[in-house]
Formats: C-alpha cells, sequence, structure tokens
C-alpha cells in the first residue's frame, strides 16, 4: 500500500469537497438562512484544514497498483460520506448520526433510500428563519446525489494538475470508481478522459434545468431536480417525491416526461455520447448495450401500459406513468410518480427484477449492469458448449470484439459475490428487524442496486427510518458495495492490503 | 448424437418404469381395488411394447460422448414422466393431463409439489369400492419420489448386463443425473458404483420403515412416508402433509423426530456412508461439506427454535418443529408438521435461503448444493485475489484437494445459469398469472429446487391447483432443470446436438 498517496489523494479529496460544499453555502446565504450556516462551516473548515495538512507535501513516489486504486476509491467514499453528513447533524434535520450517514451513503452512491418523513420535508418548504429555514441543506443533500453520479475521484482526476498525473496505474482509480465490467480511457489520458466525461455530465445536467424551468418550477426546484436526475439519485425536493410536485408546478405532465427521459439519458454509456460527439454516430447506435437495453425499457413500458390501463382508464395516463417507472427502476434513480406499491403484481414483479437489471456500463446508474448481464449470459453458454466439446475454443463476442477470458471470468466471479452479499444481508436485516418477506428483499434489493424505494414498507410512500441502526450500517455498506462494484470495498477488509508496504 | 443409442436406453428405461409400476399394481390388489387396476395395467402394457420394440436390437456402438449421455439423461425424464402420469389420469385422481403431469414430474424430481386439494385425498382413504379407493394410485405417487431420488437412469445401470456397459463412456449418464458439481465413481465401474448407491439407499429406507412402524404406522403410510422421505420428495398421504398423520398414529412426536432425522441423513452425500462401511469413518466425518452442512443445519435450528417460542411457548415444541422445517427444506423434502407461512418474518426468511441452498452433491436432495455454493465462494475469492496479484496462481482447495479450473469455472457458470433460469420463470408465471411477489417468487424457488410447499398462495396448507396449464408447464420444466442441473435439459433445445451424427 502506497500510504503517502493514500494520504494526499484523501487530502485533495476533502479539500474538492468543501468547495462542492460551498456552493450549498452559497444558497443557504441567498435563501437568508443564517441560523442554519454553521451546519456548512464547521464541517468545510474541517475539511480545509485537514486537506491542507494531508496535501501539503508530495509524495515522491506516485505509483499505485491495483489494489491501491481499489483502497483508496474504497476508503474515499467512506471518508467522503462521514464529512458529508455532518451538515444533516448540525443543522438538525437529521439529529442523529447514523441516521445522517444512511442519508448521506444513499446520497453519494446515488441510492436515494431515505430517512427524512414528509414532516422533515416541511422544514424545507418553511419560510427562513432561526430554526427552520433549510434549502441549503436540502440543497446539498440533492447535489451529493449529483457529485456521487460521476463519482468523484474521478472529479478529482480531471481537476488535478497534470504534473501530479504521471503515473499511467492512475487508470485503477477510475476503473474502480466507474461501473461496468471493463472501463477505459477513451482518450489518451486518465485526466481528458475524466475531464469529457465530466463536461458531457454538466452539459447534460444543464440542458435539463432549463427545460425543468419551461416547465414551471423555480431555479431551486429545477437545479435539485436535474442533480438528482442526472446522478440517478432519485433524492426529490417534496415529501410525495413527484406524485403532485408540491403542487407549484404549472406543468407536471410535461416534467414527468422531461425527467423521464432524462434519467434513461443518464442511464446509457457516456462513451457513446462521446462517440456521437466526435461523429461516430453509427457506431454508437449499433452499440450491442444499447440496443439490449432500448428493447428491455420499450418491452417492460409497454407490458407496464397494458397492465395499467386497467388503474388509470386511459392511454396517455399509462403510459407516461409506466415509462417514468420504468425509466427510474432501469436507471436506478428511484423517483416516484405514483405509489407503485399499489400497482397490480406483473408490473411489481417486472420493476422488482428491472431494479436487478439496471442501467448501461459507464453511466450514473446502478444495478448489475445491462453489458454485465450480457457477458454472463454469453460466458455461461460458452461454458456449456464447452463441457461437451472440451476441445474447441469458444470465445466470447461482445460489441463485435472478443471479452478475454479474464473479463469472463470476473464478471462470473462479480455475480456470485453480488448473490451471496445480497442474502447475506437480506437474511441479517430480517433477523434483526424481523419484518416481512417483501420489504426485506426489497429493501436490500433497492440499497445494493442503488434506486431508493423499494416495496412493502419500504415503497415509495414511506421511508427507511423505522430500521434499526445496524440495519442502517449495514444497508448503508450494501448501498457501497453496489455503486462501488464489490470488489474496492472487500479489500477495505483484507488484513493483508494494510499490512504490505 | 448416438441415436440407436438413445432408442435402446429409452427402451430399457421404459421396461425398468414397467416393473417398477408393477408394484403399484400389487398394492391395488392387495386392496381390492379391481375398478382401477387398468389404471396401471394400460400404462404398463404401453411401456412394455414400446419397451421391447426399442431394445429388440443392441446398437453395435455403444460409446457415448458427454453430449449423448446429457441428452439421454434431459430426454428419459421427460419420457418417464409421459408415462408415469397416466395412472392419475386414467385412476380418475388427477383426469387433466397437464396437471397429472405436473404432479408426476414432481414425483420424479423430488419436488412435492402437489395440485391435489384435501378432497382428493378423502379419496385415498375411502374404503375400496368402484370409483373411490386409490390406495395404489397413491402408493405410485409416492413411489415416484423415491424412483427419483437416487435417478433412474443410475437405476438402469445398475442393473444392466455388465456385456452391455463396455464403454467407460457411460459414466456421463451418471453424471448428467446425480447432483453436485463433480461425480466420480467411487469403485472401479458404474456399475458397482451404481449398484452401491442403490444398495445403501434400499437399506436406509427399510430403516426408516421399521421405526416408523414403531411409530405407529400402519405397514402402507410408513412405506409411502419412506419413499418421499428417502427421495427428499416431500408427498405425504394426508391432506394437511405431517400436521395430525391423519389422526391414527400413536406417536406422531417420535415419528416426527424420525422423519426429520432421516431428511437429513439423505441429504448427505452417499459417498460418505460408503466410507463409512468401509471403515474410513474419519474421513467420512472430516468432509468439508458435511461440516458446512451439520453447520448450517444446527444454527438455523437454533435461530428458529428460539424464533418460534414465541409461538409454541415450550422449548420441546419448538425444538421439534424447527428442526423438522429446517431438515425439510434444506433437505428439499417439503414435509409440513405446520403452516410456517403463518411462522414469524424471520424463520420464513430464514427458510427461504435455506430453500436455495440444498442439501450436499451426491446426496437425494436438491437446491443449489453446499458443495457448489463452497466451491462458487472460494473461486470468487480467487477470483479477487486475481484481480490484484495477476501472476499469483491461487488454487481453490476443497475436501483438501485441488479443484480444476474447469470445474470453478463450470459452477460459476451454473450459478449464472440458475439465476437466469429463476428470474425468467418468475418474470413469466408473474405475466401469466399476476399472483403477489412472495407467492410468484416462492412458487419457483420451491420448484427449481425441488422443495415443494413455498409461501403465501403456495404455502403447506395449499396446493399449485390454481396456476394456469402454461405456467404449470414452466414449473415443470423448472423441477426438471433443477433436479437434472440445468445442462441436461438445455441440450435437448439445441438443435446443433440433433443434427450431428
Amino acid at each position: 500500500m502506497n500510504y503517502k498517496m493514500l494520504r494526499y489523494i484523501t487530502g485533495q479529496l476533502l479539500i474538492v469537497e468543501c468547495l462542492l460544499m460551498f456552493l450549498s453555502l452559497i444558497v443557504s446565504l441567498v435563501y437568508g438562512e443564517f441560523a442554519n450556516l454553521e451546519a456548512f462551516i464547521i464541517p468545510m473548515a474541517a475539511m480545509l484544514i485537514i486537506g491542507l495538512l494531508f496535501s501539503l507535501k508530495k509524495p515522491e513516489n506516485k505509483t499505485l497498483k491495483v489494489k491501491d486504486g481499489f483502497v483508496i476509491v474504497g476508503l474515499s467514499w467512506i471518508v467522503l460520506s462521514f464529512f458529508g453528513c455532518l451538515p444533516f447533524v448540525i443543522s438538525g434535520l437529521i439529529p442523529n448520526f447514523i441516521d445522517a450517514f444512511f442519508e448521506t451513503v444513499s446520497g453519494f452512491t446515488t441510492t436515494g433510500s431515505s430517512v427524512l418523513s414528509a414532516s422533515d420535508f416541511d422544514k424545507l418548504w418553511a419560510p427562513a428563519s432561526a430554526e427552520l429555514g433549510m434549502r441549503g441543506v436540502f440543497f446539498w443533500r440533492s447535489f451529493t446525489n449529483w457529485i456521487g453520479g460521476m463519482g468523484v475521484l474521478v472529479f478529482v482526476l480531471a481537476i488535478m494538475p497534470q504534473q501530479d498525473m504521471k503515473s499511467s496505474r492512475l487508470v485503477h482509480v477510475m476503473r474502480a470508481e466507474m461501473p461496468g465490467p471493463k472501463v477505459d480511457k477513451i482518450v489518451a489520458t486518465v485526466r481528458k478522459t475524466a475531464a469529457i466525461m465530466y463536461a458531457i455530465y454538466v452539459v447534460m445536467t444543464a440542458a435539463q434545468v432549463v427545460l425543468l424551468l419551461f416547465g414551471g418550477m423555480d431555479l431551486y426546484e429545477s437545479l435539485c431536480t436535474s442533480f438528482s436526475t442526472a446522478g440517478t439519485g432519485g433524492f426529490a425536493v417534496w415529501s410525495d417525491s413527484m406524485v403532485s410536485f408540491g403542487g407549484t408546478v404549472a406543468h407536471p405532465n410535461f416534467c414527468i416526461w422531461v425527467i423521464g427521459i432524462f434519467m434513461f439519458l443518464f442511464s446509457i454509456n457516456f462513451n457513446l455520447y462521446f462517440l456521437v460527439l466526435t461523429g461516430k454516430i453509427a457506431a454508437a447506435l449499433f452499440s450491442e448495450e444499447l440496443r439490449w437495453f432500448v428493447g428491455i425499457v420499450l418491452a417492460s413500458t409497454a407490458i407496464v401500459t397494458a397492465n395499467l390501463y386497467s388503474v388509470y382508464g386511459n392511454i396517455s395516463d399509462s403510459v407516461r406513468q409506466a415509462f417514468f417507472q420504468v425509466s427510474t427502476v432501469i436507471s436506478t434513480t428511484g423517483f416516484a410518480t405514483d405509489d407503485f406499491n399499489l400497482w397490480p403484481n406483473i408490473s411489481k414483479t417486472l420493476l422488482l427484477i428491472l431494479m436487478f437489471i439496471g442501467a448501461c456500463a459507464g453511466s450514473t446508474g446502478g444495478g448489475i449492469k445491462v453489458s454485465r448481464l450480457i457477458i454472463a449470459v454469453k460466458g455461461t453458454w460458452a461454458e456449456i458448449r464447452r463441457m461437451v466439446r472440451p476441445r474447441e475454443i469458444k470465445k466470447v463476442f461482445f460489441e463485435k470484439k472478443a471479452v478475454e477470458g479474464d473479463t469472463v471470468k470476473g464478471t462470473f466471479a462479480y455475480i456470485v459475490a453480488y448473490c451471496f452479499i445480497f442474502f447475506a444481508s437480506f437474511l441479517f436485516i430480517s433477523l434483526i428487524d424481523g419484518q416481512n418477506i417483501e420489504t426485506s428483499f426489497s429493501s436490500v434489493a433497492a440499497c445494493i442496486n442503488n434506486i431508493g424505494p423499494g416495496l412493502g414498507e419500504v415503497g415509495p410512500a414511506s421511508n427507511y427510518a423505522f430500521y434499526s441502526p445496524i440495519s442502517k450500517i449495514v444497508l448503508s455498506l450494501d448501498m457501497l458495495l453496489g455503486r462501488l462494484e464489490i470488489f474496492p470495498l472487500i479489500f477495505l477488509f483484507s488484513p493483508s492490503v494494510w499490512r504490505e508496504k
């Protein structure tokens, strides 16, 4: 383990988090929430001091091994959430530390599971005054979704000075943080790749902000909603998510379509947008993962629409609700325009299965990922062929390229590890909290796949506040395991990693 | 594909099934159910004629490829179930062919899912007369559990004349039919191995019959119950399974312990019994799989006992119910001494998870198998190590031996294929029948793991009759996929297999 590099990057990370939090401080100032400013000033001061101390001395040896990349990413996300939850605690919005930590991990991992009840949202919309006035804090809450969507270390890499990036091994940091079975630089350097990704992310977010303003949202609502959409996080600024839009938005159905479409767009591999930008539109459109993803979304929307027709009684409401809900679940965002807990069984089951499939690799979405599932299916088929024809070498092709044997094995191992973590968590929270199977199962599904609301007691109309602290910690770990795709976190708990010099 | 060998073995199989059905005919005769004799005579005549025609000419080329072994096993089980369901149809116990096929597949695959309602069991216990009197048919029902437990082709191999077995490739047939990630001959020849396995099976079944007679069952009840226990099938001769034992058994609690312990014993790898018989007791006791299996059973029993104390209010009832239910679920038998649908959530969740773990390889139990899970976990860990230390070769050790890389990859592929089939079936039956998530999910879990009763609408107090015919066919396929461990059936649907000469 390169401890010096770990210290240095953690320092940089804290400074960046301090700067990001500064935006929320400004929002608080704009709304005159002077009583709550310390909710930001105290953690910002702490992050700045520790950050500067940690990055004072640049390490000479900047080499990072694969393992170091994993550990740095895993640890960074925990540090990030630790400091990121302080505004919730200090402002009194979520006074309990474990609850605030759960909410913050949920934010950064773009899960969107919340412990907030309807009365907590009253504080957001109340006039700014001594105790109330939480627009700054809620802005931070939505902003964590945006930060976590693209990954914070990728951001650090994007803004780091060139001379700090000599080692090509920094690609391991990016790989560990970005979702998908195989992540590669799209341009020559990690720094440029990260910068391009972030530029696409910013522009798309801005486009959504503008469209939502047209839909009748004010700037605050539009910004917060777009942050949570872009990160496929799902924190809303209304207690009922998007069921009524607080009753103040002029064109709610237009907004539902905008959000629905942007959730879909943010679930697509960002490399494809880069291909489009560089004129390779055909290559982007013929992406195997994209075609499967679009096919699944269309088929699911058709089935749910047909199933919902009995609920809404007209085709336009049914299509809008169906597409929005399919998009919110497969993108792993978790917004709600209706309590799908009350929908027919067919739609509920289909949505539950979409939770596991998840978005495309290289997007901001979670879940197992479409590409990983394609590779797993093809790999399984190749393995079955090998059983009966041991001498024939059958390669797995994905996106018209042969997939390396190690990637296939890694994908298998990922799915097996995923299943084990899933069932262990499911059993654990059942033993601790004794909720019914639907609630426990979907709680873990919603957390490990970074969705947010589940079914039963954790449906869109409820929240996770009732869970015991220990279950909240387990579910927080599930969110981190899901967002960082398991392996970085596992190394944190491996003593051998820390022993090595 | 060696078509001639396929024909020949199918012929042998039909003759064997005819002989096995002869036992049920005798039971019918003993009870004087003369009106129902044709329920056996007609299918027996059909099997005998087709069987003799098919095995008239011995194939010269007896070579079997791996693939041929798979296909023969897959097809045999379907043929077996096709003829095996005729007594139910002809006797009028289950007049609908698809229902009868479902019941028979459920029997042979030792699942124990039933379409029979309480009123159908009245026919069993009614006095023998023209329309009623179904003791012979119910005997056949329980006997299918026993036949399927050890595997019918293994039986064919065990009784085939030595000169028909020249090809050492017959081991592929055994491998395809016997559960577990890797099956090997325990003695020099396949035939002898099969014979030893069957001998152990018969002796253990006989021991249980005797003990249940001591418990107050009559010979018929004791035989049928032991058959279903030995195969870990779970068809009972009472409509409420083992809740009341029909009210006629003198020592029900003693019987519950006997059945509970025997379900546990039949879930252990039969190779270990062979080791014990040959004096290698220490080697048997130190089996890695056995230690894990015993550990899981003990831990689960302890948790369920603690959880059930609130239901039963005394320790002896709680321990007995807990051990029986853990044993029935992990052995994938599916007997019930209580409606666990009404138990607390903690116990229900734990039992649901045990359904997936299943028994040991080389036993009569189903599920994913303990050894397969151990290899998968170790393989995943090795894969994670390889990610960070690509040059280090990390072998997977199981039962103190290095596991071949192909076996690890095969195990991964198995689990991935299992998950896909599981979720596809879950989605399919939801779309068709629209049951709630608990019911649909546990129906598939109970069928693919060969357990029988699930939760919700398919709980121990209900049955599968309400499902649509198409869902019944899907669930029948799930049972076959579970029992034959997926791959043999997949090859049946691969056109390339049939094209090759």
